[in-house]
């Protein structure tokens, strides 16, 4: 059974499907029947979970953009912070119901009627109900407000249903929570006609085989989709995320760059990778993967943070290969040493840069990778730039990033010209540069970026 | 059995041990009778695979400070670039052996006898022998050469056994190797002796089930230990890491932010985080997990790269809360949404309360560190103020303190003592009050902390 799972990869299904040659070693386990692998949906949270994030905060215009992107993305659901959060919350959640996307708008509240009263009122397409950690512990897991908890669940379901709207109920902080008592809420929230299930691993301590057992176990109790959440605590989201798809979930929930509380939850980006290397027809049949840099740009200068160095898919280093056995490799069959296909994404294999040694082709391959544009010319004249300043001292990424993004400002800003002043005297000011704080960060705006 | 596995964590084991309660929904699971969650080492590999990284260019020095702090942080090994790939890199290598470190020390070299006498004349405690993919692939798994390179690998084997120093054996690609060539080599070599096989998911795109499978089906072949090496392209290498201990494999490859090729393998930090959710006592007792972050920053350093805001225990937001409803439970006993203690690795909890998702529990816990006096009603209606503020822009501590303080004003009785300051009213400085940055966050110290 084992030994049949691993090598499974490498065999015809059987006999009478000759033709179908099963390639992909890193595919769908065909021993998952249940597994939802090549249906998945995706629950884009950036604008609940992702304001949680310590560094967050969107106005309403940051909202809607990011809302656009991501629907234009392919993400199957967005979800929004609670409309009784805030006044603003509500009219920002408002708002984005209004804009009438592709994607399900979802809203996301506590389990109570005045909640849902509220939620909706704003125009949702869904609502996603949780029950507290501590209600549930305290109240429910031990048996003694059980009836309470449920009747208050399906009195807020019904409500939320008899307004032709979608609902899922979830418990919180489901892998500390007994199991039975668990299953039992599960099982009644299910009979009532939820559409999904929830299970959260809000303190990002499951691992990948306890996701799965626990998914599959659910799975027998309800007939209803089951959707899983998972925080990152101990680096574990994004297997977490395919182990219950493979047990039988087919709703993830994700933010751009995993932004969320604490270090945050299953990335976007990070979860394409993966589910790429799956099943990379289904996923781009469904997200528009070229798109995924320039989203994560723009969270990623929302909310005042650098993109990892070690990001999949757009950190700096992702496709980046140095070993002269690997470079070489590359060369020829760049899958022998790299699954994941630089082009899928709209980007390119990446080289090293940041050095006195740098050439012009290596920072124009950075100035894409950044997004910018700028000419060859213009990325010689950047590039001696570079090297001058590596002749001083050692360069990091950032340096080299400022420079190109500092240059960039003033090739591309259109000159102020006060009266009386020549236009080539007259001062430049990045327009883009936002603000710079001593961690040397810079938040830029997004004007007019191609792409 | 899956119902099992998934509720062991709120059973006592059996009515034998009625005193042995097993209260950790996140260890080992009983089931894997095979695990070395409670008995993993780690093989630290900064200095070879994160010589591969991208930005990595390590001066002698360097590697001594990165080996020294390493040792002392508890490592179990200690692998360095093979000492054929440049004469520095041999100096290098005998140097670090001669620093009489209690961690052992390996060097990686190809599976020729060239490489294997140049190894072995270093002083290395052990060598880590790899077979290439293409060689493996097109000589070995196609069968066509599986006499040569068998014969090859016990020579290499033979010869470094006969210097008394460890030997370890590991294909290179291991998931998209042939599984019945790949178990038959690891037989061979196991019965000649070598110490350790190694399985590599050198693409990064394996998966964590798939993992725990082929570790045990090769725990089946093999009588020696088993040690994995995982790249992280599709964000699962700390995860697969843990289903290969739950499976039977002892020894983790990793390096610190796991820097390597691409964007690396299993992070040192990352994997600590993961282990001591699964087994605390284990890992407080091997690894002195304060000396992380020093660690961490001296490589970010050496490479030049910034620590990821998002990085597992060090990233700048891993510890801090913001919601309202985690921070009123972290506000109680943290353990609640927060698994890993930031005590353990020598650092602070964060609560993020000025901003338009807060609380009134966080606002009242910051009106106590005020030393203010005020009712629960008054919190909760102070509260809706900050959130009224924090719906228009940005707020920063100051601007909660001062929306605070004037509610105070407001609904206490005014005394206006303008003679002979009275000590009531003298001015308290928030005793509790450990660090405060512009961003309003507060660092609540750890005192008497349970756990």
């Amino acid at each position: 059974m084992e030994m049949d799972s691993v090598i499974d990869g490498f065999l015809k299904f059987d006999s009478e499907y000759t033709e179908i040659t099963y390639n992909n070693p890193y595919g769908p386990n065909p021993a998952d029947y249940l597994s939802n692998v090549s249906h998945f949906q995706v629950i884009e949270s950036t604008l609940r979970e992702g304001e949680q994030f310590a560094n967050a905060f969107f106005s309403t215009d940051t909202k809607i953009a990011i809302a656009k992107a991501l629907d234009d993305f392919g993400v199957d659901y967005i979800e929004l912070t609670s409309p009784v959060a805030s006044e603003q919350s509500r009219r920002d959640c408002e708002a984005i119901c209004k804009l009438g996307l592709k994607a399900k708008i979802l809203t996301h509240i506590r389990c109570h009627m005045d909640d849902a009263r509220v939620a909706v009122e704003t125009g949702v397409d869904g609502v996603d109900v949780v029950i507290g950690t501590s209600q549930f512990l305290r109240e429910y897991s031990h048996g003694k407000d059980m009836t309470h908890i449920t009747q208050s669940a399906l009195e807020v379901i019904e409500y939320v249903k008899s307004h032709g709207i979608e609902i899922r109920f979830s418990s919180e902080d489901s892998f500390r929570s007994e199991l039975t008592d668990l299953l039992s809420i599960y099982r009644a929230v299910d009979k009532v006609g939820v559409n999904r299930v929830g299970i959260a691993d809000t303190v990002g301590c499951a691992n990948p085989r306890q996701v799965y057992e626990l998914v599959r176990t659910l799975k027998g109790v309800v007939s209803c989709d089951i959707e899983c959440h998972f925080h990152n605590d101990t680096g574990c989201a994004i297997a977490n995320a395919y182990t219950a798809l493979e047990g039988g979930a087919k709703l993830i929930d994700v933010s751009v760059l995993g932004i969320g509380e604490r270090n945050g939850i299953t990335p976007l980006g990070g979860l394409m990778a993966r589910m790429i290397a799956a099943d990379r027809d289904y996923v781009l049949s469904k997200y528009k993967l070229h798109k995924l840099r320039d989203i994560e740009t723009l969270v990623a200068e929302s909310v005042r943070v650098n993109i990892p160095f070690n990001n999949p898919v757009t950190g700096f280093c992702a496709f980046t290969h140095k070993a002269g056995v690997h470079a070489k490799s590359i060369l020829a069959p760049p899958s022998e040493y790299e699954i994941l296909s630089p082009s899928d994404f709209g980007l390119t294999r990446y080289i090293h840069f940041a050095n006195r040694l740098t050439g012009w082709n290596a920072i124009k391959s950075r100035v894409d990778q950044l997004n910018l544009d700028l000419s060859d010319e213009q990325c010689q004249e950047v590039t001696m730039k570079i090297k001058k300043l590596g002749d001083v001292r050692p360069l990091n990424i950032d340096d080299v990033d400022s420079i190109i993004k500092d240059f960039h400002a003033n090739v591309t800003t259109p000159v102020v010209r006060p009266v009386g002043i020549n236009s080539d005297t007259a001062p430049r000011v990045p327009h883009n540069l936002e603000r710079l704080d001593g961690n040397g960060v810079v938040a830029r705006k997004l004007l007019g970026r191609r792409r």
